[in-house]
């Protein structure tokens, strides 16, 4: 029964404001490999890849909502990532088999059975691709645009934070699905990778725009029929202004909202009347059955390199606070991912 | 060919904050009682009833959304009505019919063969009906409560001005579907309305609430399923804070909001992702394809008196200004109609 080193990234307290890398503190203490016995967890997992993702500033607060399985205070960040089991004591999984799903900051993992769990069965892809596009943020993009937005041909699709984990697929799928599409990002580098990799008809630089409903008319003279919501406030207050009839907004994230604590107030909502604009907030994990399906469609794309995926990969437990944070200030240069081990 | 008088309720200029009846006048002009020849005006009809709905507003804004006919300055307000074929050169009308649709503040009105209008064929209820339950304001109740909200028994449902037009029928179509039911308005003797004669579960006066979160907390322990919005900014944002999972907002109007120069800010919006709350904005003339399912609905209901309906009647077109402009403070109790002529 082999006791080993466990580091973990555990939050100091609940935060308010912008996160900082002196919330969290590494810990190591030590694990021993070996299941429970009679107990609800039942896997063992080393882990790999850890996913950054922007909703998880939210479990940070204090009476933060209750629809997330919360990180309390003191103990490890909870998260998405990439793992490989080390022993199981559930049918459906066997010692080496790689998953992705609800994990822990830490180096090795207790996953219980009601956690969302995938078993990776697809490796001639990178494994960290299943915390991104193959895995949460992946299937976010899909969901979000392709299911709630039933896009047309022709319609017209504007994303934020569009160089992010899910904006620069929800891109690359309205491309495919022949639409032109806008997207908006917060550096010159950001906005060339969309217009220049991603394939986006258009791009520009939020920083740069001292009027975002000019930028939107400049880049959408006709209006726009789907709005990817990834950021909330005055970005979402310039788009009502510039929706069509008809239009549909998939409010995926508000991630300029998430470190507020006076969230800024959007005052164009009676454009929805007029233009009966819908507006439908959405959890992916909802959607996990239709993960199959997603594969199925995806995974052709991305072998044929007609879908690519921008990543951005921190090594080491002890620099996933910086990773993390740097989420919030756009630091990150496409998706960021944090490698835990390479095994 | 009959040379007649005919009043009309104009407007002097386009309107920024609250209006006033001194924005309007009323002038006295005469009219040939004769359809005019090669034009697309085919009804000359009397105007009997004119309704005052909050919508109007919108049209006194200069610039208004060009998704509504605008009334323009100087000429004679558009809105609802009900009036008396004189003239037809229109196949499916005749002289002596009765029809409710898009007409004019006058007396007398061509019409032309582009707007809205219905043939009434059941004269057994009031005639002033179809400025209200049988008319748009009915139908608006109908398409936005049961279409869009798919309300299933034992369902949440708040609804705020919930006296006015529309609100008054939502509240009784959410007891018709075994939902529980609470209305906002803003006087006691609306709240004992909602109580006593429309049938709601509870109501409150929103002018009395220091805290409207609280005040739903209180309506809503167990949180709202289905909210039918006709007021905006405070009030969504309390009730964005207290909606259940998988909630529905029908956007119907924010009447709160037409009258300011800077519309207040919504800050819970971010509550629409984790609760996958959606939201709705529609306008009820795409929806007039249900009018005959609607009729054979609601006709039953009401000659049974299992839905009723409360009406603010004003006369005379001269009273018009003040009928529409009190509605923005709320002096209408139920819906308000303007008789222009008892013929």
């Amino acid at each position: 029964m082999a006791e080993v080193r466990n580091k973990q990234v555990v939050l100091k307290d609940y935060v308010s404001g912008f996160p900082k890398e002196s919330d969290m503190h590494i810990i190591e203490g030590t694990v021993i490999l070996k299941l429970p016995e009679a107990s609800s967890e039942v896997l063992l997992i080393k882990n790999l890849y850890l996913s950054c993702d922007p909703y998880m500033r939210i479990l940070m607060t204090q009476g933060a909502s209750s629809y997330i399985p919360g990180s309390a205070s003191h103990s490890p960040l909870t998260g998405y990532g990439v793992g490989r089991v080390l022993e199981s004591g559930h049918p459906d999984y066997k010692k080496g088999d790689l998953v992705w799903g609800i994990t822990k900051w830490e180096e090795y993992s207790l996953v219980s059975s009601d956690q969302t769990l995938f078993k990776i069965e697809h490796t001639d892809v990178p494994l960290s691709y299943y915390t991104g596009i193959l895995g949460m943020p992946g299937m976010t993009a899909y969901v979000g645009f392709f299911e709630l937005c039933s896009p047309k041909k022709g319609e017209k699709v504007f994303v934020s934070a569009a160089s992010g984990a899910v904006g620069q697929l929800v891109g690359q799928f309205a491309k495919l699905a022949g639409c032109y599409v806008v997207g908006s990002a917060g550096s010159k580098e950001k906005v060339d990778l969309l217009k220049n990799k991603l394939g986006f008809d258009e791009a520009f630089n939020y920083k740069e725009e001292s009027d975002l409903n000019a930028a939107l008319k400049r880049c959408f003279p006709e209006g726009i029929d789907i709005y990817f919501e990834n950021v909330g406030g005055k970005t979402l207050d310039a788009v009502l202004l510039n929706m069509r009839l008809h239009g549909r907004i998939s409010v995926c994230g508000m991630i300029s909202q998430y470190n507020l604590t006076q969230p800024e107030g959007v005052t164009n909502l009676a454009n929805m009347i007029f233009k009966r604009i819908r507006m439908q907030g959405f959890m992916v994990s909802d959607s996990y059955n239709l993960y199959p399906k997603f594969l199925e469609f995806l995974l052709p794309h991305i072998r044929e390199g007609k879908v690519v995926y921008v990543e951005d990969i921190a090594e080491g437990l002890e620099n996933g606070p910086a990773a993390l944070v740097g989420l919030y200030s756009g630091l990150n240069f496409g998706k960021q991912v944090l490698l835990v081990s390479r095994e």
